[in-house]
């Protein structure tokens, strides 16, 4: 296993602990491994969490900062945070105005965050609404998941969210963007090669030398097909084509484009993927308003990608403009 | 070959395309293959360039912005740009306050940008001062080098003098910036998988599965030896031990301490080095000032780390605080 950890069982706590030294103005709690922006709760701000399994780095806890979350729950690799967990952290953000729970679409996190806000509101009385992303085209039900998968919309709608957060709308509002950004968004991914969970200490799944797997999930769930490794603008148009049939992203102010690193997939590869994008899109008569790429929700050492198109109005493009401070997304 | 990308040859060609696409607010010659940061030349302000062999990304395009780099020259993959290149950046970035040169040490661009100099004091008048990285401790002389490597000192190298040129400092004081941050930093890294060049389609070296090459280089240069792979906490031994006794880093304001993703290791490994890093360093009694975690200076697909300690003083570490706006760092 060609990994630089410790004992497997130990990823997730010296993550958070290499996590908690480098960024010493989040605060980390690490009995709950719950990443806490600093000053949490912020009064009168609706709340924003997220969490999910680890291994998707540097979802969630490097998107905890001021303009996107308040706090992040941090799983087992690959596996549903708890609903302690999460109740603990929904009350410790709530600063009088509710909390929002960003959820991807799959069963166990969706289970969980349900039953933490139970717990919210029945115990600290704290007003939760949840919001899940489902953006994945790939494939209907999945190993994990009843309906479509929450992939890479989960970075737009935790910036876009907390940008509205930030600005001080309520918490129905802030709901509605979040929903408007996953309805308005799509997402198909491509591995060239499969994860391996450092438990496991073995490839998720068989990918031989010279194939990939179009519509692959972030945890190694099977995609639409397996094909040979084909270049880049054969890639662009396996993942766009069932992102473009499955929304029309012309018109409006543009899209948010964003070209996502699987984890093994360096950033020299991530321009040539934007850049047959790019080639789609113009020839699509899609305006491209806003551009991200870089590798913001990965899936371990995968090597692939993913592509991401958010039609955008007015009012994301300034939410996603507004200042943010996190780890990994800055401006 | 498992990789995003077309033809092999066309690699640079097309992800500076891409880089333009994504990020219009950088000027990219793409004849020329050298990225502007818009606006420049700034009139009156010390003209930063580097450059490089590509596969190394984000290094030095996704440096270039207010606050670091005024050009990035774009040469093949690990292949040094050419002189008529760097003299072309030179003078379109000077501003009158004369243009100093980032070179890491390796043969080639240490010659090219002489070279470039050369010709752009010949043809342009352009007053040149050029600062040559080469804090890697791993060895002495090396494949593509005599004397010590240039690596991740390089990217603080780029900042620091990037902030001091911002400044309005001179072109001596801002090279006497530079030439500290080289002599106060030290580096070593290690690779777990070998990296593939796209034109060779085969990869670079021969690592055994269960071998990892300690004091690599970033071309797949050898190292010092090769070990079993080791947990995070021996390999952040190794890397810092010939760090440590090359060094006193004791004292003074404390360090910048920089653990860097070769390509194709994940944000949540390169968390655990940190931590182990961190570790060591308290041991030792040395203050950690500040912190970069991340890929910022890779080698194509290589999986594996290197660690970058700075002794900073105060004037280094404000300059390190100053406000940056590059496609890779941002604050």
């Amino acid at each position: 296993m060609n990994k630089l950890i410790n004992e497997p069982a130990n990823v997730v706590s010296d993550a958070l602990r290499g996590m908690a030294e480098a960024h010493p103005e989040l605060r980390v709690d690490h009995e709950n491994r719950i990443v806490y922006r600093a000053g949490a709760p912020v009064r009168g701000k609706v709340g924003l969490i997220s969490g999910g399994g680890s291994g998707h780095e540097p979802l969630h806890a490097g998107f905890v900062g001021p303009g996107m979350l308040d706090a992040a729950c941090a799983g087992e690799i690959f596996t549903s945070p708890v609903p302690d967990q999460m109740a603990a952290a929904t009350t410790a953000v709530d600063g009088g105005a509710g909390v929002l729970h960003i959820v991807k679409n799959y069963t166990g996190d969706v289970m969980n965050f349900e039953m933490a806000a139970e717990l919210a509101a029945a115990e600290a009385s704290v007003e939760v609404v949840a919001v899940v992303t489902d953006d994945d085209v790939a494939v209907q039900d999945s190993l994990y998941t009843a309906g479509r998968r929450g992939v890479g919309v989960t970075v737009l709608v935790e910036k876009i969210a907390g940008a509205a957060a930030e600005q001080g709308r309520s918490l129905a509002e802030v709901a509605d963007v979040a929903r408007k950004v996953n309805a308005n968004g799509r997402s198909m991914g491509v591995a060239l090669t499969s994860c391996t969970v450092p438990a496991a200490g073995k490839p998720t799944f068989d990918l031989p030398d010279g194939q990939m797997e179009v519509g692959i999930g972030i945890h190694g769930e099977p995609g639409r097909r397996r094909v040979p490794i084909a270049p880049a603008a054969e890639v662009a148009d396996l993942l766009l084509g069932p992102i473009l049939a499955d929304l029309d992203f012309t018109g409006g102010d543009g899209v948010i484009a964003f070209v996502n690193g699987m984890g093994a997939t360096p950033q020299i590869e991530l321009y040539v993927m934007f850049h047959e994008v790019a080639a789609i899109l113009a020839k699509a008569g899609i305006t491209v308003a806003r551009t991200l790429v870089g590798s913001y929700i990965t899936s371990l050492d995968m090597a692939g990608c993913s592509v991401t198109l958010l039609k955008a109005d007015d009012d994301l493009l300034r939410l996603w403009d507004a200042p943010v401070r996190t780890p990994a997304l800055r401006w």
